[in-house]
């Protein structure tokens, strides 16, 4: 679990003094910030840059490969002749999962490809902090890193990953547009569902997961909160929803969402949207309760994206899909591979 | 935050491997266990001691002392030639803090009275853990150890504090009286309630604070629920419960409870419920609520423990819980004054 954390409508400002703390000689501060903050000077001007510390901005056009973060050790290491003192990650799921690969991958040899899976990671990550700008991933809490690497997309589960501090100040998300908002948030949503729903559920999971679910009907479905709440309040879900699965595990939508990023690129929020949609025969009140709120957000989750595809990247899709074992376990058990096939997949892989 | 914890029933068996990795050559691991275990072979064995470890047996009829805190320290360092290389707590809120508070004063000179306070403590504790045994108190989450000193009750609150790891079997609170379950689940009770009410409130606590509260009317007030899972439950609402009031501070039923503590010895929990039904005035619908749970589990809250008193043990009692500032000032606001006064106290305590 993440062992420092701050909480409250800018607390941002603390990051700084928290800094102080572990700065070394020579040794900088890397600075990876989502690129939706670029030019926005008076946002930058709060991070107060020092000495040799460098700000990188990063797109989170698409989801987070290993190759990049191969990238940006090559790039680090290069420029510095010191270990960074620090990984800060500003932004969303995408940044905050390149922050904790990057501190990784500065004390551990090799590719962060190597690293995919469970228990890989040998030496201590880099100081590493977390400051979501979007909620609802759950990765600002979580213990992986999803990234996509040359032949799958995993995460690099570690005691290693978690972040060592975590800045939780809900005013850094109010710029988020509704889409994002939206599907950032029913990514927090449908991981409750398929946590709670699942057979590894635990009384530790259950409780995270049922407060984060239970935020979630509040935030989506009730009219009584102000903005500040609501911002504030889906930062808590995100947060609670990320310890639920930390103990247990998600199940159908994340597995067929996985397949759809791995082929089409679709990013995480929107693809189990995609998914979720068309899971009612696995989840049915949650379905329809996730409908309630897309019509009351009046969002629209993209339509027909598998019609066009070729039959090998169906395939592909299907095989990335299948692949997760442990989420189909989760989701239905040991006897899964009764209900779960090629054709069952690609049945409603056309769905979507 | 505690950042590594393990949960589930006979997940204990887990300790020797999670031991394991911090051993280090002649340092023992220093037990402290509940001596309501003493005896009890079958268990302890499990605890599989090596080499030159040590346990010691903890009683837990009285509140945890700072000399207590003291002499432990004292006799650890002139039995070892080095310092420990971890500090394991097996027990309830009592050994929860004398385990929290020996691993700290292993490493900080002087006296464990003089950090009772906030940010006191220079270095890192000693590595140590926490294995709750009965549910409640929230010790086991803590960023505090709370210690009757020669001049105050009160806590070591640093970042030090927290365990290194926990170890949640709920397994392993099956033997507790009913008495001890309520009075001790009744903490968990009252604290949320005091957050939940307080000033000092924010979406953080609140959100575990309602996590809490809501676990204990199921486990207090349903009968839903199979014994395994209250115990499940129960151990999780007093996780959340310590995380609510980690960021929020507690109130009325606290403050007084700690005036009782100091001059009778009243022990914490037990001393909460003697106070809190007598709180109608501040925390009407909860009140009500403790009495229906009181009433349903037949558990009678010991009467007229004041009565009897001295004038002078009147008037420190009084101090006691005036002293508590900030827990007034979260109960009642910046203006408690105007309501709490030292004869406001008096007829208070006097119906206790």
């Amino acid at each position: 679990m993440v062992p420092k954390v701050v909480f409250g409508e800018g607390c941002f400002n603390q990051l700084s003094s928290i800094l102080s703390s572990q700065a070394k000689e020579k040794a900088p501060f890397i600075f990876l910030v989502d690129d939706v903050f670029e030019g926005n000077t008076e946002f930058i001007d709060r991070i107060k840059i020092r000495f040799n510390d460098k700000l990188i901005f990063i797109s989170a056009a698409h989801e987070p490969r290993t190759s990049q973060v191969d990238a940006l050790v090559k790039g680090i290491k290069s420029e510095f002749t010191t270990i960074p003192a620090g990984i800060i990650g500003i932004g969303g799921g995408t940044v905050m999962d390149l922050a904790k690969a990057t501190a990784i991958m500065l004390t551990n040899k090799g590719s962060a490809s190597d690293y995919q899976g469970w228990d890989l990671v040998k030496q201590k990550a880099v100081y590493h902090v977390g400051i979501p700008t979007i909620s609802g991933t759950g990765a600002e809490v979580s213990r992986t890193t999803v990234l996509t690497g040359p032949v799958r997309k995993l995460g690099i589960n570690s005691d290693f990953t978690p972040f060592d501090q975590v800045i939780l100040d809900p005013e850094l998300t109010k710029g988020v547009s509704k889409n994002q908002w939206f599907f950032t948030g029913m990514d927090c949503f449908i991981h409750c569902v398929e946590s709670l729903n699942g057979t590894f559920l635990n009384a530790f999971s259950q409780s995270y997961g049922e407060k984060a679910y239970d935020l979630c009907m509040e935030i989506f479905l009730d009219d009584t909160l102000s903005e500040e709440e609501s911002r504030a309040k889906l930062m808590m879900a995100s947060w609670h929803g990320g310890m639920s699965i930390a103990y247990s595990q998600v199940g159908v939508a994340h597995a067929m969402s996985y397949g759809l990023g791995y082929v089409l690129g679709t990013k995480h929020g929107v693809g189990n949207c995609i998914v979720f949609q068309h899971l009612e025969e696995f989840y049915p009140k949650d379905v329809l309760l996730f409908k309630k709120m897309t019509l009351k957000h009046k969002i629209e989750i993209p339509q027909e994206i598998c019609k066009n595809i070729s039959e090998t990247q169906m395939d592909t899709m299907i095989g990335v899909a299948l692949g997760m074992v442990p989420l189909w376990e989760n989701a239905l058990g040991a006897n899964w591979k009764s209900i779960i096939t090629h054709e069952k997949l690609k049945e409603l892989y056309l769905k979507m």
